[in-house]
């Protein structure tokens, strides 16, 4: 069975249903509950959002994998941004006085509310979803929700106006966490995801966790700081990396990283949703470390 | 006249009675109706939170700094966050079904929360002063707001129960933001704010930028990459540094970062709360730098 | 009145009527001597050989150069490197049991010789003008010389091989050298020499050296490390790089090294002999210097 | 049996008595001859000079080792540098016109010579020791040899002055060469030589070789450029680092090396003869080296 950020409606609900069938899927109320639900073992997996390409990381997902029981990514899913601005049958834009949204998606469609519904009130609420189901109550003080159409369409509310995003092109990336298993095989076009926890509070330790990556030729599709929560000015980096752990680059690379931090969580090495293949550089490739590691083993036995 | 995010009762009202009178302040209801008001000239100058040492940056406020009409940091101050949970008079611990608050307070009491109120619906609201109002209505369905003393004492609350917060040595910044001007001379313990955009998506570009201060023995107080909102994976990095522009080492990795950089934003120098002194090491004194420079100078000269 | 590293009829005699006459020149018997002369004002300048594409640095030009009285490179000359074998008229092949030369001479005709006068005895010499002169005098014990075409010719001697350099695409390189005047102006394909005493024995301390110029985009065109000859590990690195000191990358860089190094002797920026222009990357010209420090100034008076 | 740099006399046999007996020993005239006979298994190993604390690296010995059949460094021997002017007995220094000796001997005391022969002419030839044997012939032009007391005491010399270096402190550097046979096992306090070729002549090439050092925690003890005879500009590098080639913070960087230089040639691990222990920082032990490994295993397997 599998979890998701619901309720049903939601942008995560969307995205589970392009790789899995939801007849069996549960919605719950945080990304918190979905991961609890993912370590108690109520649920084999949970879809959650990690990343959007306009408001950036999730931080309540970046934070809740950085702790606790570990766990690992087994895949992840993109999905454009699409919101509307739904209400019930029959509201125009003039009609809307109120709006109730999520706060992220309400700061993706700023501009627009902005330029369009200067004088409305915004209220900030739970989720899209959540908006959207209590917009569809003939009695709610809300005049219109921002919201998928999903969410729209299950709650019976029409769109006011459809496709109302700031960013077009914005994308919201998804992570399938499970409890940890021995990562897939790789396929050639894969991520790694992990958490560095720096040893010190000193200059330069950022520099040697990015020398641990460029000095193999590695290149980072992602890095968010995330405070450790002890103090201001101490991180830990969220990293996604190009390669899988089985990679001799991936492998001594998060080997040199475990020595010089003062931990590292891995999070998975899983196929990227957009099939883009890494460029490896002169020196990195499989073939490299290989030869490498075969003259260094003849320098042991000159006679051989 | 200055402005701040309010309402009255915020933390931020809170840290703008640190150092002002609130006799002619404004509170606006978000960070962005607050720095438009510094825009539009509306007000001189206005008190926004940046960081908070548990949460992370306040993306709000970094991404409207970043983008948009330039803007500077004035001056800085430094809050414990504490939070009660407060209700109407008479309501005990037993009596609280429906809790109300901001999100991000929300998340700094979750462990409390879920320790000591299981069972109660959680509700995300506009802001902690806004929960206190609310529950202050003696018919609303919340029986119980989390927000600062500043707003359940404004509210006619009282505490439930006082010091909450899972992380009892949570600390808030926030940042006096005006237009620009030219920076205050350097007081010996300054913090320098500023926003990098990587000329290419290119590995390595993040490590170039450290190393500008690196080589220039510059630490950095923070760094926290925000997505450019072009795509996953673009990013920016807001960066406070130890130093004031005018310093030599800070005036050289300023422009070198601009060199690199496919833009910079230069979001001020100002005195640091906690009045911390950087380390300069050998080589990056303004000393050293003066050296250097009326040596070089010689060398063009010899004769003289 | 120039000097020279004697006597007639060596290479840097031929070096320097590549672009001098020399009918007031001066040859002296070894690169100290030369160099003494310039210091003492007995000469307005010396040519001296400092690398050789075979053997390496002079160590005798590079060591005198990095010590005592401050001497700087004015220009530099380039020559192929052309060995004959010579003898008195008459002499054959067959004849030959006894060559003298000098050492850096025999090292690049070494195996020249073991192909082809693997019986012969070889003895070093002080230079190979001086065997030359040797072997002319009919009671010499030496059947020939290793010497340039133009000794062989000064006196009276013949080609008994011509042409016998191991490695026939070798070349020398001359510097001219006076006392420390203003830098010729920047010709758009110049070399700076420079060399760089470490602060302290410790690991990281070149590499540190180098980020100075990497970090600039400077390419390096020679770096040979020197004993500090107090002791083994103590090192100075003579170098020569890419540019002109009054080009911004290489001001900037220069002052760099200044605070980063115990010491750095300025050797002279002059135009190169091979007239190769540098690469310089995005981020590194003059306009990007310039733009940043215009920058860089702007921001200290916004209202301008 | 066992080849030095002689002849008898030389301070390369003085640093052969300091660990073997010369019983059986051969001297042979040059570098290149006794590496020949090391070569074609006419001596075991031989005996040579790498490094002068005032000279630098001995060239011949480290062209001759980086090129050609390979050969591998079984220990080193340091030697205190003492120069004695030697002449037959009753000579005088007033008596001493012709001075002749090896050049690099010439040139460890050159202050001595010009401040207390200044009109002395200096002769240099191949060896000290040879110098002395030519200055005992009593019908010799030269009237005095500058050689070690050994060469003296072997010819028959007197001491006219004892040591005369200019630097009393100079050291030079023995290594024993073999041809490869597996590494001895590590004591711990260890030495690794190796010749690194660049794979192009790119800007920071050198910079990323010392990378791969500095990024391991490992030391460097020297460090010299040599041509690679192809070009101008065209450099390998001869290296020692602290460490043995068994350690993994070597065996990672010896393999990081190969990848991306052209060829690495191995040069030996061996014990110092200081017997000077390294200082290797938190995160290059071999324990971390083995906690990093057995974690990156777990991470395959998370059920075991």
């Amino acid at each position: 069975m599998l979890g998701y950020l619901g309720p049903a409606g939601t942008f995560t609900h969307q995205a589970l249903l392009t790789f899995a069938d939801d007849s069996n899927a549960v919605g719950y109320p945080t990304v918190l509950h979905a991961l609890d639900a993912v370590r108690s073992g109520e649920v084999e997996a949970a879809l959650v959002p990690i990343e959007n390409s306009v408001e950036g990381g999730v931080t309540a997902t970046l934070d809740t994998l950085a702790a606790g029981h570990p766990l690992i990514i087994r895949r992840e899913a993109l999905l454009p941004v699409r919101f509307n601005l739904a209400g019930r049958p029959g509201t125009t834009l003039a009609d809307v006085k109120r709006v109730l949204s999520h706060p992220h998606a309400i700061a993706q469609v700023r501009e627009w509310l902005a330029a369009n519904l200067p004088a409305a009130a915004i209220t900030e609420g739970g989720s899209t979803a959540a908006a959207a189901k209590e917009v569809s109550d003939p009695t709610s003080k809300y005049d219109a929700a921002v919201c998928a159409a999903v969410a729209q369409d299950m709650y019976g509310l029409a769109p006011i106006v459809a496709g109302i995003a700031d960013n077009p092109s914005a994308v919201t990336r998804f992570v399938l966490i499970s409890k940890p298993t021995a990562p897939p095989p790789p396929t050639g076009t894969d991520k790694t995801t992990l958490v560095a926890y720096m040893r010190a509070d000193r200059p330069g330790a950022l520099l040697e966790i990015l020398e641990q990556f460029s000095g193999r030729g590695i290149n980072l599709c992602r890095i968010e700081s995330r405070p450790t929560k002890t103090g201001l000015g101490n991180y830990c980096f969220s990293i996604d990396l190009e390669g899988h752990i089985r990679e001799p680059r991936v492998a001594e690379a998060m080997q040199g990283l475990h020595r010089i931090c003062q931990d590292v969580i891995f999070l998975g090495s899983y196929a990227r949703a957009d099939k883009v293949a890494p460029t490896v550089g002169t020196g990195f490739t499989e073939a490299d470390f290989s030869a490498a590691k075969q003259w260094y083993q003849g320098l042991m036995n000159p006679d051989d």
